[in-house]
C-alpha cells in the first residue's frame, strides 16, 4: 500500500475551518481506494507570528521539504499587515520549493448559478494557468525621498526567459490534453519591457505545438471577454499578477471564491507542491462554521491527483458534485443554513 | 456666443468612422445651445507612421497645446507594434499635458442588457477614476542578457507621492458630488513596495475627507465583486494598469466596450484634455459603417461638460438614451443593422 506523507498548515482565519474538512474527505479517500496518509500539522500563522515574530520557524522550507504534498489553509489576519504574513509564508514556499505553476481550474458545479446570465455550465468551464514564481510578485524596488513631497517608490518587475518559456510550455501541453486552445494575456501596448517579452516567448513556444491553437489578448480586453464570452476560453495563461485577478473573475463567475481550488505545482516533482483554496482567511466569519469548505476539498483533490491518485481524485470531485446537486446540504454562501463541518462530513459520506 | 477651438484626431480602424459621427452630434450641440466649435483634424496614425515614420510631428504636443479640447479617435493598426503606436501618440499626450486623471463613467445605457442576471440599472452605475500619468506604465526598463538563455526583463513601476495624492483626491472630491462612497484598487500583499505606498497615501487623503466612506479592496477580489456585487461599488480609484483592467470590466457588465467613454482630463486647466472611446481602433471592421458610434458621441459629451457646457452635455446623453430606448436604430453589436452614421445621425436629430 503506498503511504504519502503529507503537510497541513492551516493556517488561519476560514483556513483552519476549511482544513479540518478537507483531510476529513482525503482520509476517507485513502480508506476507499487503498492507499494511507500520514499527516504532519504545522501552526505557521499570524498567531504564531503575533507570538513570535515570525510566520514560520528558520527551517521552515527545510522541514516541508520532505513532504509528497502540502496542503495549505489560508494566511492573513487583520493587524499583520498582508505583506508580512505573505511574504514570510505562502510565496517563499511557493519560490522556494519553485512551484512554478499556479493551477486554478474552475467550472460551474451543480446546484450552483453564474451571475452572468444565460450560461450553461459547459460553457463556464476554464483553466488559469498563472505563472507563480516571478513577474509582478518582486521583493525588488524601494522607496526614495520618504516623508518628503517628492518621495517615490520603485517596485521592479522580473521577467525571465527561463520563467516564462516554462510557464507557457506548461500551458500548451496542458492544452493538448483538453480543449487545444490556449489564449495569453499581454498588456504589450502598456507594460513595454515585460509584455513583449512575454509575447515573443508566447510566439516561440507556440510555434512547437501547431496542433494547439494560440491566441493572445491584452489584459483588459480578456477581462471582458471572460464575462462577455467566457465559452470562447479554455485555458488562459498569465504572470503572476494577471493570473491572479483573472482567476478571483474566473471563480467569481463560476460559483464564486468559495469553490476555487489551486494547485501551487513543481511539475518536475522535486519538491512538494502545494494546494490552497483560492479564497483568503476572511476573519471576519473565521471560526463559525459557516465557510464552504468545498473550495479547500477540491484542492484536496488536486492534491491527491498530483499524487497520481487520478481515481481518488475524480472520486472525490464526483462526491462533491453529488452533494451540491441534491442539495440537502448547503453552507449560507450557497443559500443554505448548514455549518462547514456538516458540508465536509456529507462530502466524505457521498465517497 | 463662446467659441472653442477642438483638435480631432480620428486616428486608426473604427477610430475614423466613430469620430465623424461624434463631431456632426457634437456641432448640432453646438448650434442648439449657443456655443460655437473651430475644428482642426490631425491624421496623426499608424497610417502616418507608415508613411513618414512617426505617429506624430516632433513639435505634435506644442501644436495642440493651444485648443481647447482633443477628440481622440483611437490608434493602433496590425503591423504597427502596439508599444509604437501607443507610447508614440496616446501615452505621450496623456502625460505632456499633465491628464493625470483618466474617468471612465459606466451606465447600463437603455435598451441594452447587461451580461450580469438580474441586475437592474441603477445598480450598474459606477466610475472607475483611473491614474493616468505613471504607475506601472512606465517606459523604464529593459532587457539583459539579450538572446541568451539567462535573459531577463525588468519593467519598473514608478509611484509618486504627488501622482497618488491627487488622484486619489480627485476621487474624493468626485464622491462629494455623488454617492460619498470611494473603493481603492490596492494588491498590497503581492506588490510590496508600490502597493503600501499607495494604501498609506488613500488614509492619508481618506482623512481629509471624514465625510466620505472609504473602503480598499485587493485587486483581484475587487474584479471579483465588480461581477458579483456591483451594486456595492460606485467610485473605483485604481493605479494606471488597474483602472484599466477594471474599466473594460466595468463596461462589459453594462452593455459593452461600444458604449463606454473615457476622458483624459487635466484638472487645473493649465493643459488642454483629451476625450476618447474606451474601445480601440478594431481593424477588422474599420471602415465597414458597423462600429457602435455611442461611445464616442458620450465622450464628446463629456468633452463639452469638462469646457463647461453643462446643458448641451446632458442633452447629448438624453438624445443617446432616447435613441436607444427607442431602439429602432441599432448597430450590429445592438442586434441591429443600421450603420454608424444611421446611428450618428439619429442621436444628432433626437437632439
Ligand atoms: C491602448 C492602451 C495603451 C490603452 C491603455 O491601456 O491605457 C487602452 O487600453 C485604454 O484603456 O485607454
Ligand atoms: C494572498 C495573495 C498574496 C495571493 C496572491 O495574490 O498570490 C492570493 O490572492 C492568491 O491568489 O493566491
Amino acid at each position: 500500500m503506498t503511504a504519502y506523507r503529507l503537510a497541513s498548515i492551516p493556517g488561519d482565519g476560514i483556513g483552519v475551518d476549511v482544513t479540518v474538512e478537507a483531510r476529513k474527505v482525503l482520509d476517507r479517500s485513502a480508506e476507499l481506494f487503498g492507499f494511507s496518509l500520514e499527516w504532519t500539522e504545522f501552526d505557521w500563522s499570524c498567531e504564531r507570528y503575533a507570538r513570535l515574530g515570525s510566520m514560520m520557524p528558520d527551517d521552515g522550507v527545510a522541514q516541508l521539504s520532505a513532504f509528497d504534498g502540502i496542503l495549505l489553509g489560508a494566511v492573513g489576519f487583520p493587524g499583520v499587515p498582508d505583506h508580512v504574513s505573505l511574504w514570510g509564508l505562502l510565496i517563499p514556499l511557493r519560490r522556494a520549493f519553485q512551484q512554478y505553476v499556479n493551477l486554478r481550474p474552475v467550472r460551474l458545479l451543480p446546484g450552483t448559478t453564474s451571475v452572468l446570465a444565460g450560461r450553461k455550465a459547459e460553457e463556464l468551464e476554464l483553466v488559469i494557468v498563472r505563472e507563480n514564481s516571478e513577474g509582478e510578485y518582486s521583493a525588488i524596488g524601494g522607496r526614495h525621498n520618504a516623508g518628503r513631497p517628492d518621495e517615490f517608490v520603485l517596485q521592479e518587475s522580473v521577467f525571465t526567459r527561463v520563467g516564462v518559456t516554462r510557464i507557457i510550455r506548461y500551458a500548451f501541453e496542458l492544452a493538448r490534453t483538453r480543449s487545444s486552445r490556449v489564449c495569453s494575456a499581454t498588456k504589450s501596448n502598456g507594460l513595454i519591457h515585460s509584455m513583449p517579452f512575454w509575447d515573443e516567448i508566447f510566439a516561440e513556444v507556440a510555434a512547437e505545438f501547431p496542433d494547439v491553437h494560440s491566441e493572445q489578448m491584452h489584459v483588459d480586453a480578456l477581462a471582458a471577454r471572460m464575462v462577455q464570452a467566457p465559452d470562447r476560453l479554455d485555458i488562459v495563461v498569465a504572470s503572476n499578477l494577471f493570473g491572479d485577478i483573472l482567476s478571483d473573475l474566473a471563480a467569481a463567475i463560476t460559483g464564486g471564491l468559495g469553490m476555487a481550488p489551486s494547485g501551487n505545482i513543481n511539475p518536475s516533482g522535486e519538491f512538494p507542491s502545494m494546494f490552497e483554496a483560492v479564497h483568503g482567511s476572511a476573519p471576519d466569519i473565521a471560526g463559525q462554521g459557516i465557510a464552504n469548505p468545498v473550495a479547500q476539498i477540491l484542492a484536496a483533490a488536486m492534491l491527491v491527483e498530483h499524487l497520481g491518485e487520478t481515481v481518488a481524485a475524480q472520486a472525490i470531485r464526483a462526491a462533491v458534485d453529488r452533494v451540491l446537486d441534491e442539495g440537502r446540504v448547503r453552507t449560507p454562501d450557497l443559500g443554505g443554513t448548514d455549518t462547514t463541518e456538516r458540508l465536509g462530513t456529507a462530502v466524505a459520506e457521498a465517497l
